[in-house]
């Protein structure tokens, strides 16, 4: 890796989540888009989170993230306050979420508010949040070199006119195929991620779960395949995991160039990855530089065909 | 292109196909399976099409194969029968094909039986028939190097016993990646994959659609994207053509080395990726080399991202 010093701004949820899959499962996880993006962003660039949680957030979960080089100044602990709560299981269909509970508690009355030293990060992650609170984001940032947006089919049905706005504020956004098509009305991948692309992000990334992810760019075009993985522990966080890879790999490279966004997206999906192997971040807790450069090898690998020659054989 | 030579022996359906699309409709359009990979592989290698038709099939379709090279010295035809038809429809869903009517006619008693010139043929590939005339064929021909099939969900729910046996006897298996968790009852890809792989075929190759195509071979694994087309016309037939491409490229290096075999998917996909822009094999009329060579090489851009150096960075 690149020596990290553009730090990443990441505003999201912070959460502990209940969940179970066929292979297991777990209660009070570390969880949350914002602390799954955080921790795989901090394996290549500083990470500047902004958060809420309630005085039952674990201290250990505090340490860990802090051990990763992430500045925990824009975290608000809320004193008698209880932690966002998620619950729920994965059947063998490992694409469905099924929601248990949601427990917003303290997360119902996030409105993020910056320090001061958080203001100038050139580099910002808005995880799945209410679209309205993105922009405020947005709004406290002075001048970032990359501003990047996840969201989630609740907010396309609840906020979609909200979402339109952020749009229009935001560099690049993340959506899965489902999304995508929901919010444009475009059946087509293609015709949606150009519909989106029109309301503002230049690029336009979809996720595709076990088919790999879509780079549009202007009008160039970027597929990266998946990890041919036999086994998933857990699917959560994956996406919030394949955006922190992606943003904290453009910020160790202070460069917006495609080739960076290209190889961002295949580093993205190497570390989501390896987070499915594990339940909640517990794939992170071990995972090791050398790991990283392995997998993307592998990548280049299963991407690989050979080149025509000149003259086209 | 390098020298055709070796030929590929192509056996299946001859069909008239009459399809209603969002994009349009055709009537008794040339269709079946055996030519749609016959006229995809026609662009690479000479072919020999082993399949039946009745004595309405029009002449221009016999003329349009044979001026692509395709010897049709194992076309029967019977006097006084009827041509299979099929007819169908494509809502928005392009993924999903509504059968309105299916006449076997004088498919129904096809039993495939190869002139002895075709008997030698180094390439074979079995498009989607019954398994037990697929092994008929197999049995048949004289020490392939290499023999692909193809199948449907149709057999496997009917003739799934005979399938596997026919999978003992083929070096590549075509699937798509519903077909291959059904047959293997694996819900992961990968591991349908391999289950696929411990009943013969040391090559799976699974299509998926709009999502791409992975290559299965021993323990290496390849992902080919798919080409972001904005608008398909007619899906009718594109895994028939991606699996002619992939076999007539193979035959025109006569290789079957696994630099080869990614190659061939790539190649493969190019030809389903321009048929799917008009009705029944109407794409194909018009194609030339030079378009193939273009798309090629967009699928490399789409596929491309920078290598790590050897440092890792």
């Amino acid at each position: 890796m690149a020596e990290a010093k553009a730090p990443v701004l990441i505003v999201g949820s912070m959460a502990l989540d209940s969940v179970r899959t066929p292979a297991g499962e777990v209660q009070d996880a570390l969880g949350g888009a914002a602390d799954y993006a955080s921790i795989a962003a901090s394996f290549f660039a500083p990470v500047q989170l902004v958060g809420v949680v309630g005085d039952d957030f674990p201290q250990e979960h505090l340490d860990f993230l802090a051990a990763r080089n992430i500045d925990l100044g824009g975290v608000q602990m809320i004193k008698g306050g209880k932690t966002f709560r998620w619950a729920g299981y994965y059947d063998f269909d490992l694409n469905v979420a099924h929601t248990l509970d949601t427990q917003l508690n303290v997360f119902a009355d996030f409105a993020p508010s910056l320090p001061a030293e958080f203001r100038n990060a050139p580099y910002v992650f808005l995880a799945n949040i209410d679209p309205e609170l993105q922009l405020q984001v947005v709004k406290q940032v002075q001048k970032p070199k990359l501003t990047v947006c996840d969201t989630m089919n609740f907010w396309i049905e609840g906020k979609p006119d909200a979402l339109r706005a952020l749009l229009g504020h935001v560099d690049i956004a993340f959506m899965n195929d489902a999304e995508a098509r929901q919010l444009t009305g475009q059946l087509s991948v293609v015709k949606a991620a150009k519909a989106l692309q029109k309301l503002g992000p230049k690029t336009v990334i979809i996720k595709k779960g076990e088919h790999g992810a879509l780079l549009f760019h202007g009008d160039e075009h970027f597929a990266a395949p998946s990890y041919p993985l036999e086994e998933i522990a857990d699917p959560t966080g994956a996406g919030d995991t394949f955006a922190g890879g992606f943003i904290g790999y453009v910020a160790s490279q202070d460069d917006i160039s495609i080739g960076t966004l290209r190889k961002a997206v295949v580093y993205g999906s190497v570390m989501a990855s390896y987070n499915v192997e594990d339940f909640s971040l517990n794939r992170m807790r071990t995972l090791t530089q050398e790991d990283i450069v392995a997998r993307y090898r592998a990548f280049q690998e299963i991407a690989h065909f050979e080149a025509l020659s000149s003259a086209g054989v």
